[in-house]
Order: C-alpha cells, then sequence, then structure tokens
C-alpha cells in the first residue's frame, strides 16, 4: 500500500492522565474575581454550580491529572481518534508541506465536546447530582451533555442559542434523541431571559445569554448543578486528550509539527491539540508555532481588550481576565455558532497575550470555501467552525508552497458538518454574507466593560 | 480496563478480495432476461450502462476478486471499519447474549454506501468515463457516489426520491458540497418521469422511479454511464468487505455469531455482513441463523412475490428473478427511505427462496423505539434503515433472556442518522405514523408482473 495517511492507536494509549498546563506557567494566570467584593473566588464560591472534584481541577498546578477508569472506559468508543495525513489535500495544493489533522468528529456526538462532557458527568454522578444545566450555541457541547447525562443517568437542561436553535433544529432533535430539554434562548423561563426578551422580542440570542440564563436555572434549582463546555481551566483540561494522542500519532508518523492550528470560539478545542505543544516548549522542548483562528465577525483574540469580564450577559459569574469584546457584545449570526462568545478562556487568552501563542480571524466566506476544497479531496464535510482551521492550516500550506519550504502542519479538525449543512447550501449559492459587527456596539461594549482596579 | 468493546483492525487487514456467493451456490441464480426476447442478457446488453469491468464482476463465478489497490487505498480513510460489543445496551436488556455490532457509519458519507461507490467510481474512471448516472432513496447512496465522484473526477447527477428530497434536505445539501447535481424525482427531465408527473403532479416518487429516470438519462447523454446502489451482484460484491472484516473481528472478540442481521432494501448491507457466513456455512462450515429485517410497509421478502420483474417502474431494464411487490407499487413514504424498493436484489431473494436465510418484517414505531434505546446507552444515533436490525437483535437478545440461553448476535449498524433527525423528532412528539400500503394496490401491482414462460 502507499505511503500511509491513518496513524491509530489501540485503546491501550488512551491517555491515562490529562495534561494541565497551569504546572509549567512562567507567569501565573490572574486570579477569579468575586463579582461583589473583586476579591480573589475561593473554592467555596464555586460550590452551587460545581462538584468539588471540578473546583479543584479547576485551580489544581499538578501537571497530570488522572483520567478515571469508567472516563477512559466511555472514551474508547471513539478514542484514540485517528490521525491522518491530509495526501489528497496536499496534491491539490501542489505544496511541500505535511498536512496532518487530528480527527474528533468519530465521536457520537461528532465533535470534541464529549472529552469533556464524559467526565463532567461522571464527576457530577459520583457527587450524587442528577439534574444539569447548560448553555450551548451550535448545539455541539449541549448534544455532548446530552449523551453524557443519557450514559449516567442525568437529566439535562440545555439553553440554545436562539439563532442556532432556528438554523440547526437537527442538533436540537439529536439532544433530544438523547432525552435531554433544549431550550431556545433567550426564553420566558428565566429572569435574565425575560429581561431580554422585553428590551427585543427577536433578540438572536448569543452564548453569554444562554450562560445567564443557565446559571439562573441552576441556582434556582435544588439538586441541580451547572456544566460549562468551554472557557475553564477544568474544561480546556479535559481536551488534551486531544494533543496528547497526537503527539503520539506523529511519532508514529516519524514527523513532529512545525505548526499547530485550532479554532478558537471560548478555546476548548485549540487548548486541547495545543496545550501538550504548548507545555513541551515551556518545559524547553521542540519549538513551534501554534496558531488560533477566530471568525472576523466576534474576534475576541484579535479585536477584543485583555480585561476582567463577566462570562454571561446578566453578570451571574465570576470575573474572570480574557481577552472580550464585552459582555454586553451580541456577536452577528454566522453559522460558526460555537464561535459565538464575547470572550475567550482565560488560560488561551493568558498564552496570547504572554506571546506564546498568534491570533488570526477569518469572515465566513472563506472557511467554507475552505471546507468545500477539504470535502472534495479529503471526503470529510467539517463543521463551521473547523473550518476556521482548515482554512489557516491551507494558507499555511500555501505559504510553504510559494516560499518552496516544507513544514509540518498539524491541525485540529474539531467535528464533522452534519448539522450545518444549511450553511454549506447558502454558501454554495452564494447566499452566504460576510457578517460583521457594528464598531459602535463593540466600542460601547467594550466601555462598559467592569472597572477592576485589582488588576 | 474493563472487558472489551471496541475491535480494531489495521489498515493492513483491509480485505485484499471481495467475496462472491456465486461460487458457492449449490442451486445456479436464475439468469437475467433480455425484456424483449426473454432470452438470459448477454454482456453486450449491458455495455451501454456499465463499464466491461463492473459487467465481469456482475457474471463472475470466481469466489475472491482482487480490490484493486487504489480502492484499498481509499477504504484506508475509514476501513477497516470497527466492530464493537454491545455491552451497555446488553445490561440494559439484562440478557445473556452477547450483542456485537459492525459499525458502517463511519465513513464519510455516513453509511455503507461508499464501500461500492468508490470501486464503482474507479472502474468507471478507468474506463474513461467522466460523467454518472444513478438514484438515490434516502441519498445515503447518492452522497456516496457523490463523495466517490469527487475524488475521481467524475460528475454525478442523482435523481432523488421526491419524497425523501423533502424529508432530507440536508443529503441534499451533503451532495452539492461533494460537487453533484440533485434532482428530485419525478422530474420533468426525462420521458419517465413526465409520464409520472402528468399522471400525478403530487407524486411522492420511488426508487423504481428514480431507477427509470437515471437509466434514461444515461442512455439519452453520450459519454455518461449509470450506477447503482443496490441489487446488482456486484454491488453486493463489493459489500462483503463488512462480513469478511467482521469474522476477523469476532476472532478477536474470541467468539463466533449465532446470528447475523442486516436490514434489507434492495440487499447490499445485508449481503456485505451476511454472504461470507452464508459462504461458509454453504461450504460445509459452522452453522449460523442469518435475519433479513424489512419495512412492514415494503415487505418484498415476506409479503412479495418470486418472480421476474423490472427493476424500475418505466421498464427500461432488464428482467431480474427477485422477489417483488411489482414494479408499479409505491411504497407509502415512511423515513427509512433506503428500504422503499419494491424488489430485492436476485441473490439475496434466491437465498431467501432456498431457505437459507430467514427474513421479517417491522412497522417504523418499534424501530424507532430501538433506534432510541439504543441511542441512549450506545450512544449512536442509527439511520432509520439501521434500525430495522437493532430492533431484530434487540428482540433476538429479549428472547435469549426468556429462554435462559447465551447466544452471540452480530448486527450490521449500517449508518448513522443524522441526516434523518426530523424523524426522531416526529416519532419522538408522537408524530410518526406506522404508514402501510393498500392490499388493493398490492394486488394489481402483482397482478401486473410481466409474464415470462421461461421462468
Amino acid at each position: 500500500m502507499a505511503d500511509r495517511v491513518k496513524f491509530l492507536l489501540d485503546d491501550s494509549r488512551i491517555p491515562r492522565a490529562w495534561y494541565n498546563l497551569l504546572a509549567d506557567l512562567p507567569v501565573p494566570l490572574p486570579p477569579v474575581l468575586h463579582p461583589g467584593t473583586h476579591q480573589p473566588l475561593g473554592p467555596d464560591d464555586l460550590a452551587p454550580l460545581f462538584p468539588a472534584s471540578l473546583i479543584a481541577q479547576e485551580v489544581s498546578t499538578q501537571r497530570e491529572i488522572e483520567i478515571p477508569e469508567p472516563v477512559r472506559e466511555i472514551y474508547r468508543q471513539w478514542r484514540p481518534s485517528p490521525l491522518f495525513r491530509a495526501r489528497r489535500l496536499e496534491q491539490a495544493l501542489q505544496t511541500p508541506a505535511r498536512i496532518y489533522y487530528k480527527w474528533e468528529g468519530v465521536s457520537p456526538a461528532g465533535s470534541h465536546k464529549p472529552n469533556t462532557a464524559v467526565p463532567q458527568a461522571f464527576y457530577n454522578r459520583e457527587a450524587g447530582i442528577r439534574r444539569l444545566a447548560t448553555e450551548t450555541g451550535a448545539g455541539q457541547w449541549g448534544s455532548s451533555l446530552a449523551f453524557a447525562g443519557a450514559l449516567f443517568g442525568i437529566d439535562v437542561t440545555v439553553y440554545m442559542v436562539r439563532v442556532s436553535y432556528g438554523q440547526k433544529p437537527y442538533r436540537r432533535a439529536l439532544m433530544e434523541a438523547w432525552g435531554a430539554k433544549c431550550i431556545a434562548s433567550p426564553s420566558p423561563t428565566t429572569a435574565a431571559g425575560r429581561a431580554i426578551l422585553a428590551a427585543r422580542a427577536d433578540h438572536p440570542g448569543s452564548l453569554g445569554i444562554a450562560i445567564s440564563e443557565a446559571v439562573e436555572a441552576t441556582l434556582a434549582t435544588p439538586g441541580t448543578k451547572y456544566a460549562l463546555g468551554s472557557v475553564l481551566n477544568h474544561v480546556l483540561l479535559h481536551q488534551t486528550v486531544i494533543g496528547i494522542e497526537a503527539m503520539e500519532q506523529m511519532l508514529l508518523a516519524d514527523d513532529e509539527p512545525d505548526i499547530v492550528i485550532g479554532c478558537t470560539g471560548g478555546g476548548s478545542n485549540f487548548a486541547g491539540i495545543a496545550f501538550p505543544y504548548l507545555g513541551r516548549r515551556l518545559r524547553g522542548g521542540r519549538a513551534v508555532r501554534i496558531i488560533a483562528v477566530e471568525p472576523a465577525a466576534c474576534p475576541s483574540l484579535t479585536r477584543g481588550r485583555y480585561a476582567y469580564d463577566f462570562g454571561d450577559t446578566a453578570h451571574l459569574t465570576p470575573l474572570v481576565k480574557m481577552h472580550t469584546l464585552g459582555s454586553t457584545f451580541t456577536p452577528p449570526g454566522f453559522h460558526a455558532g460555537g464561535l459565538r462568545y464575547h470572550g475567550m478562556a482565560p488560560l488561551v487568552s493568558h498564552v496570547a497575550q504572554q506571546g506564546w501563542i498568534e491570533a488570526r480571524a477569518y469572515p465566513q466566506n472563506d472557511c467554507f470555501a475552505a471546507g468545500i476544497q477539504f470535502a472534495r479531496v479529503e471526503g470529510i464535510v467539517p463543521a463551521p467552525e473547523a473550518n476556521h482551521a482548515v482554512k489557516a492550516a491551507i494558507d499555511e500550506a500555501v505559504r510553504c508552497r510559494e516560499e518552496g519550504v516544507s513544514r509540518s502542519i498539524l491541525f485540529n479538525l474539531c467535528g464533522h458538518g452534519h448539522f450545518d449543512m444549511q450553511a454549506y447550501t447558502d454558501y454554495l449559492s452564494g447566499k452566504l454574507q460576510d457578517l460583521t459587527y457594528s464598531e459602535e456596539e463593540l466600542a460601547m461594549a467594550l466601555a462598559a466593560l467592569p472597572s477592576v482596579s485589582s488588576s
């Protein structure tokens, strides 16, 4: 058979521990602050929302955190996920670059999100929790928690950003197939939702609003905890199985990446593939460029301010230091709903602020063009979010061709586009617009950032 | 880690040859007849539709037919597909049965169909063909040929059964993402389509009609060949990679199936998992029960007549001996669109007629109930077609519990349900009806079967 294109690991190679970047940071992460006192938060402050085991992971500085055996048992249904060499794409681009992608769409929910949904459901169930509330953008997180909830006997309620709820009805159906309840956000079921709807009855929603609703519902319903699909340290931690496996698979390919690429909304799939490589570099290991790719219509890393802000719109969350467009910023309704978040994971923001990673932003039509090109040679139709990473990988490969240099490019293909086909239809029929935000709204949202002296 | 649930083979174990059941039949298959002369068809009669290499496979009695290396190279993107032990389902059913499923939803198109789409595109391209016409029911075949066409630089036109075209718009979008053209059938683009529309403007279509349109378009357009996604010997042949791999994986599991199950529409995924086992039995090997499962609303094997009939509605195809409901029979618009065909593969019909396999039929609500039960424990949401196999596997496992016997049950999970979520929504909201056909229409369709003396 010709040169290898697929690099598989057997079940025994499912990582036994997650990798915690906090252990290797030469500059510590700014503390999370109480929204009232502006003092650093203690574990007790988070106890109404999360079980103690996840709070401990949130603040741990231990480098390796053991993956519980019941979680590894569920992981093995789709993990280790395959790593592919995109030889047909390389050929189509006539590039000397070696392009690799880690394929996370093989999970039952079709994205990387079950990597953290499963341990979150496991730890909650271990703590006796039988009900979880959460939010979702495009629905990849919501369906992943629905899947994990079904396995652990946990009732899941998902507040889904209204524009995605309309664009992606099959994602909602998927959540319901797994037994979860899905509510369009903003909704009349919470005070936060009602306030938004009173101001604008047709509000498209945002992740910030949906988070407010899920947090409010959690606090209002005894026995319920809250689960977040990105942003927090423990969520990023769980995603590091992606990069840990990729490192081993690149060895099988007898190669090492010169460039590692991931798309960024809240930051979890990016952190998943990038942090194990970044940590190795910070410990003195191999140099590697790391690129975070975000949508031009919601450019927190490239246009946002690095400041303390709320994680949600109704200001129910603690204050975290991150790249933010302001918690009142409502991103336009582009199709990569998983990237429509006003902020960025504090850990991703921190490493960007330190200059350890690069960031860039692309408009959605360019990303869909890259996705179609990828689909027609590699066979996989990527999620709109993943198309951002595909686009950056293609751009870097083209640059290799132009410079006559062969570099090794590794990107995370974080999910499939089966539930996003309307977006492809719009793109192919020329109806997809490069949505943008109003500069005025952005300026207003940034001006409304909370004033925090301790930062 | 606990007992194994996943049985993987590496790339080197992709089969090197397809298995041809024709080599092991103690009673030969009745010949295909020319529709005009009722004389056995020669290879030349098929030349306008298929390249010589596929015609040779259609009539070969060689037991092993080599898989070309370029086909194996594409297969390795998703093959060998995984075989799972459904331990969580076993636990939920409290059955002593050992349940295994071969998971074909890992292909880029999400079903087993690329197993034959890729070699068909390969052989056509080898013969210099740049355009293919085909039909599709639920869209799994059409999207698979679109995928294969993209890889080999072949333009693909797909006639999609109108009811599915409406029910599954994302399948159409998937075909278009891969560059194919998708037309709702019956369509005004062919004489066959226009005749049907003249009689009934809102005709829901059927596979028989769509085949007529694709064949007509092929014959009318020089340089175009025709591709079929099921029914024919060479199509079933290509699907045997499923069963060949499963045999090796069951050895890894240190088990052998007592029962092998597949759903049947045209018969290709069923043949794919069953024929290698049936052939082994016919050669004196291990006894195994083999069960074909069809929809109660289109029950060709359980209610049809074993007789010579046309493969299409407009009578453009040769006459084949098969279990048929009559070529003028229009199945009601249930959701398992891949199973809405009036006939059955001649090879599957033959082995059923010989009593070598069993057949049963289920109404769609029972199948969706099984699919939901499966999804909530195993995590995978099956295609509506695949739910028929899931239902039979669950029934057999329950029977094991009732009889206090442990049997090994292997079924083919032929595809995922991502493009069929509206059907799940209908089912979960109680809106799904157990559609049935009119006995009068069936009687009329059977009465209209061609009279063939040589049978």
